[in-house]
């Protein structure tokens, strides 16, 4: 396999390698430098972390990276995202990272391409990376996903990384249960929800989601969602001592949770910053020598 | 010379001797690194392909690279080009990269220059680099350019390639046609025109240019372009053995050509995009050696 | 100290020693390399010159450079100024370097951070890296500040140039005069001010700023500007043999001074650009160091 698409594509097995790859890095393995391999970060949609998480992670690992965004002219122009892969195959990129709207087209345009594909993002379908690094950081706080009950509190409906993390979590052997608003409500994910008072009792990961503003008309459905759906202080007295708070971020804080709790002790917000980084080394590592 | 501006200024001499530079890189040949010099990649009108075509030769040829776009400020502020550029030369750039749109104005700015300039694109005027690719590739191909019929097709009005092509195609030897509908014909260029059919069966190049959308109205006229202009697989079907099909690119699939004919064993319109970076490789390498 | 905010944290001995290290790269000093380190460069606001000037320096260092624009949507998103630096500390980013236009804002944000950051501009407050290149450029020239006459002219009401300069100036021992429209006079700065002709008389730098387009409604009133408080070439003619002119640049040709000027004996504005380098790479290589 050349390419890292979907979570679903992944076993057990690969993304337990990942994670070691992750870890040996980590603790300071150097890796095999590729200074004479190029990246192409393609980014047709707006997204400040995931673009500079892998920027970092790239340049770390000696790879050049050559930066194409939603103005590029050949887009503009109706050059196919296929023709444009085709294109940075031909001047020489080894790995392409792509975010754009259309969910799955990549599938369709990676099947005879020379360089290996990541995908940053699809719309509302999947961000893999997101997800790995969501899993690395409950790995390394737990060691273990077995039985690990995570709860996951936001807009199923539009979310990528729900979906990636539902599924994966669960073929992992955590258990996954889901705290959202009725209008929000994905059957194709699950049926099986719970309220935020139920969650923090019984979680052991606290995940929330990222509330998009602008499906909200005013501030004060913002804080609705707080007092309803979202982790108060009051909540978070509640939660075991063990369990932690994960966020994709950028954290609306006030929205999905109390500002100040964003770098509190549970919170691993920070931290998942963090491994974005190495997780995505350990991608393109990876990917580049060919072992997924 | 420290400036590539326009193909007339290059004698037969000079673009061969780029092309062994480029020949002799692409073989392998390891050239002085130039890991102590930056190169500023001027667009101020959108290009993709271009843009990251002289990035990576940049960088592989150890250049440190510096990106300057459309919304960079100084231009809006009135700034002029030539401002801009001994600007550059300050700060301790070594040679600029310039995609602008107004014909001929890099001679006016580029005088006492400490810097070494490339044009890449000036409105309808030149583009001296993707015209050194375009010949690069034929000569790849034929080994000579003595007596190859390379037949040009699209807009010739508003094509910088044409004017380059036609121009250094004739001093080294070809035998250049042109097909263009009656309104896209330019007197400057030529008054020598055949129809596509007379062309598939004469050429050994058939080089074709982008329409550009903006100038069609409704996708009826572009499919009218292709049955009357364009490259059907039933003209293709005509063509010599050994001829070979080229093309700037982005393609218009189903308007300039069949769309499955992008990939055919005639076509080398990937091809020119891998030659497009050795040659700018060697382009750099000789204006930083001042050797043009 | 581990960051640049505003001229006035810097005692006379900090700046000098600034200068003593950019003297030292100058002259060919190979400074340690920070090949394992990232700078990020969070332009919010448009910047040509600062922003290509921070990039050859933070490279000519061995930084690696993260680039954050406008467009980038975290941004958007309403993610705080404060969030955004705590997501590039996490990341693994060392330094971050930041235009945006309120005033002050980077005190509050700055201090838990575990990176260092430089104000590179903050609306209508300061830019103290302009300031020590314009500093560094008098001393170059004058070899001391002490009862060195510099007269500033320009619109001191909406410059951070001015507001830095005749703070530092002053504490370094030189005189400051002003020379201004009545409208764009600000008591906070001086209520001592000259005209143009009596400047051209005394002072031994005359410092112009950039006259901003968007506050003049025709051309006629640019040129009574040259006229009553520019740089024409008969006041020129009247400046003292070793007095030396300057300008943050882009100079308004034929606004604040006579175009033909720009490249004139007593112009130090591309000194000031090349200078613009060194000054930069000297504070970077204080502030990773921890020595400020």
């Amino acid at each position: 396999m050349k390419h890292l698409l979907s979570m679903k594509q992944l076993t057990n097995d690969q993304i337990l390698n990942i994670f070691n790859v992750a870890r040996a890095m980590e603790h300071g393995q150097r890796s095999a430098m590729h200074t004479d391999k190029f990246a192409a970060n393609l980014f047709l949609e707006p997204s400040t972390r995931t673009k500079s998480s892998f920027h970092i992670a790239e340049r770390k690992l000696g790879l050049d990276v050559l930066h194409l965004g939603e103005n590029d002219s050949s887009m503009t122009k109706g050059e196919s995202l296929s023709d444009t892969l085709k294109t940075l195959e031909a001047i020489g990129v080894n790995v392409a990272v792509v975010r754009q709207s259309e969910v799955g087209v990549l599938n369709d345009c990676t099947e005879d391409l020379n360089l290996s594909v990541i995908n940053a993002g699809d719309g509302c379908g999947e961000h893999p990376t997101q997800s790995l690094l969501d899993l690395y950081t409950i790995q390394e706080h737990f060691h273990t996903f077995e039985n690990v009950h995570v709860a996951i509190a936001g807009d199923l409906k539009h979310s990528r990384v729900a979906r990636s993390n539902a599924h994966a979590l669960t073929q992992l052997g955590a258990r996954v249960s889901f705290i959202t608003k009725p209008e929000w409500q994905d059957d194709s994910i699950t049926n099986h929800y719970i309220t935020m008072d139920e969650a923090v009792e019984q979680c052991d990961v606290l995940m929330l989601l990222r509330i998009q503003h602008e499906r909200h008309n005013d501030r004060s459905s913002q804080t609705t969602y707080l007092e309803e759906y979202g982790l108060t202080k009051q909540r978070e007295a509640k939660m075991k001592d063990h369990a932690i708070i994960m966020h994709p971020a950028p954290v609306n804080r006030g929205v999905e949770m109390d500002g100040s709790l964003v770098e509190s002790p549970k919170s691993r917000i920070f931290r998942q910053m963090t491994n974005g980084v190495t997780i995505r080394m350990a991608v393109l590592q990876t990917l580049l020598k060919g072992e997924l």
